[in-house]
């Protein structure tokens, strides 16, 4: 167990939670980031356009140059995923699954993550078959059969990648038509790769050892169908992981996290950035600025608990500290 | 008289109106932007180490880059400085000194503007030896004598440039010490390139074609001095230029727009980003992200206005629209 106190504890890697952590480490304060994985949604982003100061970036690279940024100064970084956050006396104790961590303010940046079906065999065979990230592992089905389960431009821009590898995509969708752009649909289906199977209700997943089957239930007629495949694509958004804050911080019907301007949650010394936050656009420039104004806020919080006086904050002029 | 009506008016090109303007652009919104300058106060930092992506870049050049990012889209940008904003009936006019602009969103993004002294001679010989950007000034005064008005780290910082390039400089100061780190002024006096003129309270600039000389009056004697020198910078903070939005949108006691989270002014229709709002902390990021709410809201706004649905703005993916 780390017996450690940070000042700053910062859950999450996305490009909220690694602002965070290079103006937390920049203003002096000794930053922990724990996080399940490296670069949170933008690492899944074939390509970004609106990120000022890149024309067009992919996500993953803009992670890299970020994370290389924040690695320049005495951050720790530790892949664990929290699972229970309490304050207890003066800081704050987060469990995770390996260890334990301490810190004075913490910065909840643990964004979203793909939201599941729940249905049998699906939590079984993640990463054996079952995918949530068609930009990511397309790739590993060439030749293969696939089916996708989603729909809008997005199921359709996810079933036309995976046509490009797959020998087959059945596109699983839970109303009568995948999408309104029938023109796009007809273009799709035209590659003779691509079959419909609407009006979807997942049932299962199987397979012992990787994904061999989908199992569908028609919504009209109940009738089941067993379809066998090769992997299993699921894009049907992202939600929140704040199960563990129930309680803790106040969070809005949708799960996420309630803050104010500066950051602040309904937790004195508990501020939140990005996706993670009821903050309505999600957008990566908004989460990195919304990442330095908590690392600023967590800041200020522990000058304030310290007894000293933060009036320069207001004034700082860029890149002077 | 510019007689077209456009969705966007953006009114400053720092990073948080280009920002926007990207954003506005990307939406489809038919988009203007009207600035006195380009770039705002990024384009005098030397050095930014804490925008995300770069681990060090110009101001300058970061700005560069944002600017052809937002001139691949179709935004017009004009020169002109805005003396009036008023509503008649559906949409926005803004008079500027050589044309007038009508939309039916702004999104103010002026920024902050050195402060000024007040005093005679100052305006009338602004660009002709009167400066308030030693980084972009300094080495016009190679040889010269030069005094630079300020204190603390940062008049620290402006004059140990100054001296790199003047034959002399004249650090000039309200208080009785410049700066609390004794330590730093001993080593800069220790160049023999520069003099303190403590306790002075600055009466007049006097030249007829170019700076010729400065006037301070010591606070405690009243006694008046007249220094013969070729430039005077002036480093003494930065003020939000609003006195044109005064009883148009809600100002904070510093003259500062207030806005919500989402970059909403007093007034429907009229958004504001970066550091001309009273959001607390100043920061390339953070007026960055600030652009693109703002940006994003007026298009809610016009959707809104003009009856249309807007469901897909929290669930934008990156990179995808």
């Amino acid at each position: 167990m780390d017996q450690e106190v940070y000042d700053v504890l910062i859950i999450g890697s996305g490009i909220a939670g690694l602002t965070a952590a290079l103006y937390s480490a920049r203003q002096g304060l000794k930053t922990i980031i724990v996080s399940a994985d490296l670069g949170g949604q933008l690492v899944m982003a074939p390509e970004i356009q609106n990120f000022p100061g890149f024309e067009s970036i992919r996500g993953y690279e803009l992670i890299q140059r970020v994370e290389a940024q924040v690695r320049a100064y005495d951050v720790e970084v530790v892949y664990d995923e929290i699972q229970e956050l309490s304050r207890q006396g003066e800081y704050f104790v987060a469990k995770g699954l390996s260890s334990e961590y301490r810190a004075f303010t913490v910065v909840l940046a643990c964004g979203k993550a793909p939201k599941e079906l729940g249905v049998p065999g699906e939590k079984e065979l993640r990463g054996k078959g079952v995918s949530y990230c068609v930009v990511c592992d397309a790739p590993l089905f060439k030749g293969r059969t696939v089916a996708l389960v989603g729909w809008g431009h997005h199921g359709w821009e996810s079933v036309n990648t995976l046509a490009g590898y797959a020998r087959k995509v059945y596109w699983v969708f839970p109303s009568a038509e995948p999408y309104d752009d029938e023109e796009a649909v007809r273009s799709l289906l035209s590659r003779g790769v691509v079959e419909l199977v609407p009006r979807a209700q997942l049932v299962a997943v199987k397979g012992s050892k990787r994904v061999e089957a989908l199992v569908v239930r028609n919504r009209d007629t109940d009738e089941e169908r067993e379809i066998q495949l090769d992997g299993v694509f699921i894009e049907i958004g992202y939600e929140p992981k704040t199960g563990f804050l129930k309680g803790f911080v106040n969070l809005n019907d949708k799960g996420e996290v309630v803050v104010d301007r500066e950051g602040r949650t309904s937790m004195p010394g508990v501020f939140a950035a990005g996706d993670v936050t009821d903050m309505p656009y999600k957008q990566a420039v908004i989460a990195a600025g919304m990442g330095s104004i908590a690392a600023l806020s967590a800041y200020k919080y522990l000058m304030e608990v310290r007894g000293k006086k933060v009036a320069v904050l207001s004034d700082w002029r860029h890149g002077k500290r």
